[in-house]
């Protein structure tokens, strides 16, 4: 067994295979003047098992790109089996056909990981863990929920009264596992996407979090439309402070800033989608459990 | 039968479809703010043959994984055939493994292609027409030469006495062929890589063009590391005039400032990369042709 850090993910890499003292594989990689990207695994693969640990965060094709060609590489030169573990997965919101014609990216990322040769696949807070599982049978798959990074932070803080709230019922699973874990109470609000406009309207559920410290738990975090509508409705209802908790931080700094200056007290995501502007909660020692569980 | 001009390559789709006298099957898209794309297929494709026409020149990660995500759902939508035109076929310079360990991309990059569910897929001068013609046997591929369109462009030329120059012994077929369509000499330069540093150095020849007009032909530029040398090599020579000619120019902006600036006095390429800043020969009527007799 060995860990290969791929591009996108080098440090990740080099610090699960040191939490779980598994040697490392190399990989040598450049890019040409096109763009286009150069690769070399150092050492030897043959009759190995390999652990790939390669992010598909921004640019996502790229690093996508960059996981097949390594998975079909290490296929080639006689690695036995091919494992991948890929925190933020990309292309996995458009997983069902709303309108005749639609792309569903997210099954077909799937069949291109298995066809490259890559015989199970760890991801974290998958956009919607049921149809993840239900795809493509013959890809083992994991959805590690990094939720588990928030309960712990939110246990230790002290002096502040919990109330959790998910942006819309799709997250009521996971915000009703939080609240229960902390013994808190918890809400969700109601969202309506319009499949043609895509565009989002958030509606009142009429609870009370009047004096309470808020947290919204969110999967990912793009424009951040959503998010802005639940504020404002939250802020009617006077809590004490608004914290947002997003696994996957691929919004743009701006999101973020006005954010802050709409009267959130606190940013946090984990480092599923590594980045330096807000608190981040780090990812390495569940995903090395992961690791540990399903693949050794 | 019916033409989906895909995400980078609309107005050649178009332009192909009305040449052609095919039907159109509209692509609609927009991406959303993580970067990745949404896609959707406006028409009927259930037992239709589709030819998706979609480049894969910069970005091309980004073009190859749309030309995947489409060809997938055509065959998830009942498309009974899928067939692809690729002027500029991306990750195929990386055709064989010179070091232990690398990645051939260009192999798996036919692959992906052939495992989404494409039939056949035309592109127009292909790094290695050999190793491209016999990778991946099931897809069916056909490589169309574009300096067909620079032979016309020479024959139409008047007052100049042209000789035709091929950067390295790689290009001897393809140069000599051109210069017995024109009836002029030919001679190629003498290229090595080094297989560690990728360093390239270009070596004399022996050969006499004083007083002519000197055509280099090459595939494909990037840095001009190669062009550059061998331009070094023809000014000592005294031709009359130097043109440089390649079918995809991939390279920044700069590289053909500085080729004039080292006097080259014409700039010319195909538009299977579409560019404004150098003269492009067009690629619509001979794709257009290839497609005629390869898929109808």
């Amino acid at each position: 067994m060995r860990i290969l850090p791929g591009t996108s993910s080098t440090e990740l890499g080099l610090n699960i295979a040191s939490n779980l003292k598994i040697p490392l594989l190399e990989l040598e990689f450049k890019y040409f003047v096109s763009g286009e990207s150069y690769l070399r695994i150092n050492g030897s693969v043959e009759n190995q098992e390999i652990i790939v640990i390669q992010n598909t965060s921004p640019p996502q094709e790229k690093n996508l790109m960059e996981l097949l060609l390594i998975a079909s590489t290490l296929n080639e030169l006689g690695a036995i089996r091919v494992h991948c573990l890929v925190p933020y997965l990309c292309y996995a919101r458009s997983d069902k056909r709303r309108l005749t014609g639609e792309v569903t990216s997210h099954q077909i990322t799937l069949d291109l990981i298995h066809k490259s040769g890559i015989d199970s696949l760890i991801t974290a807070n998958v956009h919607n863990p049921e149809i993840f599982l239900n795809t493509n049978k013959e890809l083992k798959k994991y959805n590690i929920d990094c939720t588990q990074l928030l309960i712990t932070k939110l246990e230790q803080s002290k002096g502040k009264d919990w109330f959790i709230v998910g942006p819309d019922k799709g997250r009521y699973n996971e915000v009703r596992n939080i609240a229960q874990n902390l013994s808190k109470p918890f809400a969700t609000l109601d969202k309506y996407r319009d499949p043609h406009t895509h565009k989002v309207s958030v509606q009142d559920t009429g609870f009370d979090c009047r004096d309470k410290d808020v947290v919204i738990v969110d999967d990912e975090i793009l424009s951040g439309g959503t998010v802005f509508a639940a504020i404002e409705i939250l802020k009617q209802k006077k809590p004490s402070s608004i914290t947002y908790f997003c696994v996957h931080a691929l919004s743009m700094e701006e999101v973020f800033d006005k954010m802050k200056q709409v009267g959130v007290t606190d940013i946090i995501s984990t480092n599923t989608i590594p980045r330096t502007d807000i608190e981040q909660l780090d990812i390495t020692q569940l995903l090395s459990e992961s690791i540990w569980e399903n693949f050794l």
